[in-house]
């Protein structure tokens, strides 16, 4: 999407250097900075420590990272054990993400077919390549497929603003273009339909009040950022129209796992009538995962996360002490939605609704 | 209760220089400052700017304000009228914390029985040190009736800890002594009861991660910050086993409006079948109020509250910008949870469920 006037993805490849770059999102929305992914360390560091975020951005950035892998392993040992080690990694580095390791195998697969390291580190960079135009066009899919449901809500209010919550950044910067969440928002300003966001900020990395509000502000779209405990009282006021978030994790059955207190908003849309739908590209189903509560593992991250707050203060990015010294913290960084407080699911082939039946209608080749 | 070994109150009377004196808890927990409460303008503003926060103790400092107001007036105009303006600019601060107002008629009716204003003085100093006490012995008699809901809970799990959350800061610091929603684990930590409390840090101005888990740590309790999101997910897998919550503002139907997100807590204790207990002295009963969610104003603070995260950094307090300078945010202080989400009321009269003819069963005195 546009960053003041110009084209930008959050990853892609340098065609001069051959590097690969991703924006480093832990400095947004104060500083724009770029990294260069030139070593698998570094690769696994962008994923681990979040520079790049996002189901769909992480398994861009896991597939190109196979294309890093191969072309240090070229350099340096060139040995196939060695390359394939570097890949494993990658892929273990968030366990949630279950489209990190969907893309590592989708590129590792193509691989398996060369026979020398040179080959394979040219087909793992088309590989990867492909991989970011397929996540850059579901997310266009997506887009299509959400903007009838902020239609019809428009419609129905007689074109007055649609109030839309969303939780977490499920924007272009978490994905390659558009955003999950907010591909049917993007479409549906690009049609002319007067919406309004409502940015839950997303404690404790603040996803929401430092990148979904700043990719938004930078595209010209109205948005509000709350805390995320304002959402129930906005929705009891009539203040919501919708929720969209995405998801990082989806069962086969409909139950989505996304960015800690997914749930809460769900409980609430739910408690007053109001749609809560949730957008994904397919590869973030798990079709072996039938009940998000048990199947799905629970990242646990640093407790500094919650401690420590980071921001700018004239200029400088600090990050300040908000809790005593000696007091502990628990950081789970997801939840799980179950399927019973999803109105529908928003793919890259249409909405559904969150039963196995319904999604198998749409995607028949997972029976 | 105790600070550094310490026995300490969040508002007392320096006997010696006759002043009032609050803990500025706008530094904790990165500092232990006093405030002297000397003129209308610092008492405004200390309840304002939240120096003094937590419905009992804003009550307090409303009624030790009055006092203010007399020794002030007493020495500028002597004139009746300007003190009793003085007196409703206090009571206006902060419309949703329904004691505030309370606190400063019950000194007020008290003074007017005296003629002048030297008199009014003393009145209203003996006046507002009884408010406190009572609020104290309220706060005590709350976590009598409370501690035997955590008996129930511990002896069900044979000993076993119990894990109890709780939202924003009801604790000795937001009250007089014990705390509201506090009191029953003082208590039960007194008995020897293994109690573990989850703090949410509740944004935006962080009063479990700052207060709450400062004044649990103090004491020597066991607890762990967690942010407001993931409280949904501890509950999903039982972690929880009761939330306890303050309110400042109780309808005589049993909607209470406590810190915004509250609401979020209820939903998701209802969910998975969680006691969700709400612990209050009488004061903050509005007894005029059937519905909470119509007749509870809602106040709406500075956005900027939100926009900004205060902390320390190696040893200074800052305040650091967490959104694009130019996104807006909005920031609703209080949320209403309706009475058929809170399984029962703590009140120093004991405990009833939250329904208009079980509180008049230990209130008869409202009809």
């Amino acid at each position: 999407m546009k960053v003041d006037g110009r084209q930008m993805r959050p990853i892609w490849l340098d065609e001069i250097s051959q590097t690969v770059k991703v924006i480093d999102q832990r400095q947004l929305p104060h500083r724009l900075v770029i990294a260069e992914l030139t070593t698998v360390d570094k690769v696994i560091t962008a994923i681990q420590d979040m520079y790049v975020r996002g189901a769909p951005l992480i398994g861009a950035t896991g597939a190109y990272g196979v294309y890093v892998a191969a072309l240090n392993t070229r350099v340096s040992s060139n040995d196939e054990a060695f390359f394939l080690k570097e890949c494993d990694r990658i892929k273990s580095v968030r366990p949630t993400a279950v489209n990190l390791a969907w893309a590592v195998d989708t590129v590792l697969a193509e691989v398996s077919q060369n026979e020398t390291l040179a080959d394979k580190t040219n087909t793992a960079k088309a590989a990867a390549a492909r991989i970011a135009e397929l996540e850059a066009e579901n997310c266009r899919q997506i887009g299509v497929a959400g903007l009838e449901l902020v239609k019809a809500v428009s419609e129905a209010k007689n074109g007055d603003t649609v109030h839309i919550l969303t939780h977490c950044n499920a924007g272009w910067l978490a994905c390659v273009e558009y955003g999950t969440a907010t591909a049917p928002i993007y479409a549906a300003f690009e049609k002319g339909i007067d919406v309004h966001v409502w940015v839950d900020e997303t404690r404790p990395l603040n996803q929401g009040a430092r990148l979904t509000a700043w990719e938004l502000g930078k595209h010209g779209i109205k948005h509000t950022i709350v805390t995320d405990n304002a959402g129930g009282h906005l929705m009891q006021h009539g203040m919501v129209d919708m929720v969209i978030v995405g998801t990082d994790r989806t069962t086969r059955t409909g139950d989505v796992a996304n960015k800690i207190g997914t749930y809460l908003k769900a409980l609430a849309a739910r408690d007053n009538d109001i749609p809560f739908y949730v957008a994904l590209p397919s590869s973030t189903f798990d079709w072996q995962a039938f009940d998000g509560l048990k199947d799905i593992p629970i990242e646990e991250r640093d407790p500094n996360e919650v401690r420590y707050v980071q921001g700018d203060d004239a200029g400088s990015l600090r990050k300040v002490l908000i809790s005593p010294p000696d007091s502990s913290a628990a950081n789970p960084a997801f939840d799980v939605t179950p399927a019973n407080l999803v109105t529908g699911l928003i793919t890259e082939r249409g909405v559904c609704r969150a039963d196995e039946n319904d999604i198998l209608r749409l995607f028949p080749e997972h029976p």
